[in-house]
């Protein structure tokens, strides 16, 4: 059975060709979204060391407190001492951001740091001056990730508001504005810079607010070419370790004042944050630099199992599996034209000190046929689920495709998209047109 | 040396006699916050029976799924099945909530919870109506839950707005308004219904839209007469177990919808909630859960001690120790007329099968002496750091004081407050006067 491609730019029921595939299941494999779970296998890997055993009266009060009860003297006041000390340890050793002279503020995930940052940034300006600058215009360039509208507009807030693509966000002289950058980008895996740039704005007026999310600047993912060294930088235990489920992020922050107001929002919105997830996140990032120092120099990248009483450094594990993914998909794809994926330039990575190529934690796949309008329609068909380019500014041709979950999805991907592709290549070098995936 | 009441009605730098109490300590009593540390006690004996051991592999998905990876199917889709099943077993044993045919979402403590309400009860209404009721008020009547107006406000939300005292509330014909409950109440723990009677509001206009925060509604503070069964109801791991630090709560609903828009508040807010600290609390609401079914019936109240096998029961454990502390405060202040307390009528109470009284989680003390305007400023003076009346839109003769911090500090407190009233006594049987706690 051959696929056919009819002119649909005009269609608006678009279908792919469901006879194009045929692998062992039937199931949908919903790569929507990125849910880290392919690092599971490192962490059943791991024995006893990723464990965390905590006590029925540990942790009970709602300030971070040592075991005798003295309360921790940070300015983020809920957030446990370890935590903090495996976050400086793991930016040390990675080398991917300056927490020296920093402060650092720990979130119920980034998406919850997030909004701590906008409302800090607005709060900046006082609300009840005559020419308050309220609402602030939010704005993080196309393609962006697909939450940020909703996350920063579901309470119709008076402080902040998005005006969605950075690139043609132009705003009135001198007004302050709010630009997100997340680097490497999700979804389509580029190292991004602001985009947003004011010229005539006077000193302290119209000055652009900037948030850096750097969920992805970790060396499974990219190369780490330098410390970053940004204003308010945020991090999240999800895209590093894998543990979505914890719900930890954490921002770096230079400016006291700023992680005053950014604590403050979390106090409001939460009252801090679970020290269970907090006191887990330091476990694991601790058995992760363990495993960095266990593994420094040689061992990494080059496929060298550790030895028994050592754990296999898990940056070297993480990116050696992506870099399979990604070489996989990219051979499913190949020599047809039918779709493509973005290249990325080997860049020198500071941390394996070699050059390496970018495998981002999603694939921005698009469609190049001629007649197909929508990326992430025409894929669903295939029974692979996928989010698409509108849904991130972007276009309707991308779709992005999880590339973090689990092996067995990856697999079906992979599968489903080689099958249609050589059923293609099949069907053209013989001629035969079938319609809509009916047998002829 | 005696301390001095001077009329004070019309100063503003009021202050308590210094020389009024002379413990072994010269250290801050801090029970401004209500941190639930007493239960630390109950749960050091507990052993390994509410300990909990989180495998590095464990929970890493952002769905709630079982170990096998697949997914909850609850609507509240990031919720442990666990975590959900201790909670309907716990209300079942304690009789305090109807949550049969009830959907269960979890939170980030329920003061996430409380805002997912609001937002979900602001969004029963279209919002691009003509004559969209937004901002819609929302009301709790004095004295409330001092956090309530800042949490409602902070992000200046075109969806709600906090309009104060419950009971002066009028508003407009037929405008929709959401009205908090708090029962027993924080921060004077009487029993309460809501107070906002809109007479005159045509069906389905200008509807009562209730929120029910049954944070104390648990045995160790109050008799439980009848099962709540109300349209949203907000409990919260802090006050039921003591796990301030954890961050769960949870809203028994009766809405489909309402329970869908509340996870997707959730969903936005922090996307999704502590997976860990759900496991940890189902391991502690199964472990209070197995001591109330062991210690079920005769050594319920009385101080038995359980077998060493059998955990002691913990509500009884927890409600004795309330009772002690409630016991001495009482003592402390009695016969003087200098402060009073609020007096609670016994009730009988379904769980313990006994008449008994309500031991707060909060004393609401307030000053009867001619010449004191303000009960926190005067307590500071003692060195007892308690939240001021003024901040739970009441009296500033009145403060509330946490009766749940760590015994040390609740020492602390009753021997100040007994050597103050003491002294006083003292002096007044003398007739000595002395100014501003300086010698004669």
């Amino acid at each position: 059975m051959c696929p056919t491609i009819v002119n649909r730019r005009h269609s608006s029921s678009a279908t792919a060709p469901k006879a194009a595939y045929n692998d062992s299941s039937d199931s949908v494999v919903n790569l929507n979204q990125g849910n880290p779970t392919m690092f599971e296998t490192y962490w059943r890997k791991t024995g006893k060391k990723g464990d965390l055993l905590i006590p029925g009266c540990r942790s009970m009060s709602y300030f971070a407190e040592d075991l005798a009860g003295t309360r921790n003297q940070s300015i983020c006041w809920f957030m446990e001492k370890e935590f903090e000390e495996e976050v400086r340890r793991i930016h040390d050793l990675v080398g991917n951001a300056v927490t020296e002279d920093r402060y650092i503020v720990v979130g119920t995930g980034s998406v919850q740091l997030y909004q701590a940052a906008i409302y800090a940034y607005a709060l900046s300006y006082p609300l009840d001056a005559p020419d308050s600058p309220h609402p602030i215009s939010v704005v993080c360039a196309a393609p962006y990730y697909s939450a940020y509208p909703a996350v920063t507009d579901y309470l119709k807030s008076g402080l902040y508001k998005w005006k969605g693509d950075a690139n043609s966000f132009k705003g009135t002289n001198n007004e302050p504005y709010i630009e997100l950058i997340t680097s490497p980008n999700n979804p389509d895996g580029f190292i991004r810079e602001p985009v947003v740039n004011r010229h005539g704005a006077e000193d302290g007026e119209g000055r652009a607010m900037l948030i850096h999310d750097y969920a992805y600047y970790w060396p499974q993912y990219t190369a780490i070419t330098a410390p970053a060294d940004n204003d308010i930088m945020l991090f999240t235990f999800s895209k590093s370790t894998g543990h979505a489920g914890s719900r930890i992020g954490w921002a770096v922050v230079k400016d006291r004042k700023m992680a005053e107001t950014m604590t403050k929002f979390i106090e409001l919105n939460t009252i801090g944050v679970s020290k269970d997830s907090q006191l887990r996140a330091a476990k694991i990032l601790k058995t992760i630099s363990d495993s960095c120092q266990q593994n420094k120099s040689d061992q990494l990248w080059n496929g060298a199992v550790a030895a028994d009483e050592k754990l296999e450094n898990f940056f070297y594990c993480a990116r050696n599996l992506m870099a399979e993914r990604w070489k996989r998909l990219r051979n499913a794809i190949k020599d047809n034209g039918f779709f493509s994926l973005p290249e990325y330039p080997k860049k020198f990575c500071n941390f394996s000190g070699q050059f390496t190529e970018a495998y981002p934690s999603f694939a921005w796949l698009k469609v190049e046929e001629e007649g197909i309008e929508d990326c992430a329609s025409f894929l669903s068909e295939l029974k692979i689920l996928t989010r698409g380019g509108k849904e991130f500014g972007g276009s309707p041709l991308c779709a992005r495709i999880s590339m973090v979950d689990r092996q067995h999805l990856i697999d079906l991907l992979i599968e489903r998209l080689s099958t249609f592709i050589s059923s293609k290549r099949k069907c053209e070098k013989n001629g035969v047109i079938i319609e809509g995936g009916r047998s002829p």
